[in-house]
């Protein structure tokens, strides 16, 4: 496609982008479609000539469309929200047609100094210290690898150098929670520390956070039992309830128990860019690590993970190569990316968030989070004022925990009945709901973020739930 | 950004691309930035406001430009080619505009299967059997450390699940050659194999090829020593040279010492649309995972990695994790992508494979590759019959391997004189090579592969790099 083709083309497709958007509010929010629907409207076999850039964009609305299931939507409450607002589409537009790719500082220098710049920024707009540099991953499941691959090497003194943990004396072991991510225990497991060497300390029974004394308490039976320490993963909004670890406490704990400390701020982060927020990751300053995802609640288009760490000559002994074919006379004056994490290349991610602060500004997503928070509290009180309604756990957030319990039914008719009325809400392509389990039980996550969401789509959004749970 | 606002703005920033893309081939090809430079010409602080769509663009062109080595010059011989096809930019956009994130088969049903169909129809076009399923990954070098920690799960059976790599009583072995990508022996130091636990597998001195004798007694050697040979790597196009590992023997020596078998295909992948060119990995089916990067030489743009495997029941068992809050009813009877690697969340990167295939066609990228190959034959044979050049590798694929070696100088000063060539070659802006080292000195790898690079390009260089070097 040469560059006249790809002037006509684009212009389809952003038209085809734009009128999209506009019609997503009548569009089911998720997928009617059934397992092999989407695939068995694809050939078997790879084309073997070309079709009109019509035909493809034709393609996209018969076999893609049905097969999506709309993040976009205002009346997606699913999940987290992972926005793509349109002005960091652009950026990111802007990344491919570049072609960039970051492997060097030199390989591109605005794509290394830009990425710099950008996380700088962001660090202020959420005032975290100056102690802090970062970097751009794809995900936090990616960023809590890396923290706990750099934790083992601070803990083992770089064995990877020797015999690897495979070499060690004492085992190295990694706490969290039953409520942190799932990223959490799979990145503990990829990195090698075995399930043995896993605890998930006790949360508080009413706010799922993580109580530090049993931490505390924890660390010294594993001390105790020939097993070393080597880091906490602290959690600022789980994924089921937005529970806050409390993290001066867990990392007062960690630092004096020479821990790494990591801090998973994904969704949360977005919150911290309101200063009435910052309550909820005091102590932060005082962690190793850092993510927080912009592409999820901000809406910067995914994926764009960032990730602080305030030792960055540690990160980059642990994950630095340097073969020759990359070698130039800079190096040492720069920030060589690739030596901060896993993949060799990199997209000019940066560009993305430049593109939305530039064009949305910063107030309107501040504008937009304190709509969200005001929107969880609404929901959250009238839930409480109904009759059969109960709200499970606090609502720091956006995403209010809540169960319908008809008087005299067991916990597992209710279990049943809450998985009825939500697959009933998803089944109607009126709003999108996920459920999740909490001490035990079902209960359903509204979780409010969409960048489209208003008032009134809540308000629509309950009449639905309470006419889907209250009919059964 | 309301659709309106994205119409207007997407319709500038298209049209800005295509000039950009127009013009390519008048820019400098490496930029003239000095570190720091595109830094400071960005404010310190994050903005409070908004700019208007024209003042970004030409922020683009003012701070970003000046900053851009350009990977999409015809005149780009540096590293690999890292082409970003205008079919596949539109794909990309798409992805974004949607907005679709991949967790579950529900999340997006689409995003799993269309992504299943592609790396169906691209395992098609390579002639690989139906033994093999794929999904796509941002880099090459996660799709290493995926292998690797695939293998080392099989070869402990599932240490992940008790103690871990450090309560393994003998050490797991991971063998490559040296002249592997360097993210091979990362992955496996990441992998917690530790240094001590990495064999580096003589190579043959005039193919730069692994010697499958020499793999075999390095493993009966660790064996013999207690030590528990695990995995071996087999590069198919190596980064300095693109020498061609045999892949038939090591996977046979491999699976009798019931070895995981990788195959790093990143470069090379793309050559095997070709049938002629299928001899360079013959014996690839007897693998156990695969890598092919199409964001390389094919012209995916960036980040597109098809990892392939041959068992991903065992790939689910080492990856997998099933919190509540993604639970759906349709699990089991659907392909959860989220399992078969690291991060939780994945973009829609089908489409942009989708796209090129459909818009470009697989035959004119199969042109485009045996005018490649075909130029670095012309290349190679150019320099042979010029005194003083010396072509010092052979030239499977696009990369040509060369050093100027006037007669009668020291091999320091010959490395001198090299760097130094190269530079001035570089600094003018007219074309950019990247060197790097083989057998201990400096020597200058042309890879060619840029979409846009035809013959009288490679002329030109020639031209260039003669009077570069002959002047000196």
């Amino acid at each position: 496609m040469n560059p006249e083709e790809f002037r006509a083309a684009g212009h389809q497709l952003i038209d085809w982008i734009a009128d999209f958007r506009t019609r997503l509010p009548t569009l089911p929010v998720r997928s009617p479609a059934a397992p092999g629907e989407v695939r068995r409207r694809l050939p078997v076999e790879p084309p073997t000539g070309t079709v009109p850039f019509d035909q493809l964009l034709s393609d996209l609305d018969e076999v893609v469309m049905p097969g999506m299931t709309h993040f976009q939507h205002p009346a997606f409450y699913g999940f987290f929200p992972a926005n793509a607002s349109l002005s960091s589409v652009l950026g990111d537009l802007a990344s491919g047609g570049l072609g960039a790719l970051g492997i060097t500082w030199q390989a591109n220098p605005a794509l290394t100094e830009v990425e710099e710049v950008m996380c700088d920024w962001m660090r202020q707009l959420v005032g975290l210290s100056t102690d802090w540099r970062g970097t751009i991953f794809d995900t936090a499941s990616t960023g809590g690898l890396v923290a706990l691959m750099a934790a083992r090497e601070r803990a083992s003194r770089f064995s990877m150098r020797e015999g690897g943990l495979q070499a060690l004396p004492s085992p190295l072991v990694v706490y969290t929670t039953e409520e942190a991510h799932s990223s959490i225990p799979k990145a503990a497991l990829l990195a090698g520390f075995g399930d043995d060497n896993i605890r998930l300390v006790e949360v508080d029974r009413s706010t799922f956070a993580m109580d530090p004394a049993a931490l505390g308490a924890a660390i010294k039976e594993d001390i105790a039992a020939g097993r070393k320490p080597a880091v906490v993963v602290a959690t600022v909004g789980t994924t089921a309830t937005t529970a806050i670890d409390p993290v001066k406490a867990i990392a007062a704990v960690g630092r004096s128990n020479d821990l790494w400390v990591h801090v998973d701020a994904a969704m949360a982060g977005t919150a911290m860019l309101l200063p009435e927020c910052r309550w909820m990751w005091e102590g932060v300053d005082d962690a190793d690590s850092l993510v927080w995802n912009p592409h999820k609640w901000m809406g910067t288009v995914f994926d764009c993970s960032l990730f602080y760490v305030k030792d960055p000559a540690h990160l980059v002994g642990v994950f630095s190569s340097n073969p020759s074919y990359v070698r130039a006379a800079v190096d040492g004056q720069v920030t060589q990316y690739r030596d901060w994490g896993i993949p060799f290349g990199r997209r000019f991610r940066a560009l993305k968030l430049w593109f939305q602060l530039e064009l949305d500004g910063v107030e309107s997503i501040k504008e937009r989070v304190r709509r969200d928070l005001a929107g969880a509290q609404w929901l959250k009180e009238a839930a409480e004022a109904t009759p059969e309604w109960r709200v499970l756990a606090p609502v720091p957030l956006q995403t209010v925990c809540l169960r319908h319990e008809p008087t005299g039914r067991s916990s597992d008719e209710v279990d049943a009945h809450t998985l009825s009325w939500v697959e009933a809400v998803n089944k109607s392509g009126q709003a999108y709901l996920t459920p999740a389990r909490l001490d035990g039980q079902w209960m359903v996550r509204v979780s409010i973020g969409s960048l489209t969401t208003e008032r009134s789509d809540l308000e629509a959004l309950w009449g639905l739930m309470r006419s889907a749970a209250e009919a059964q």
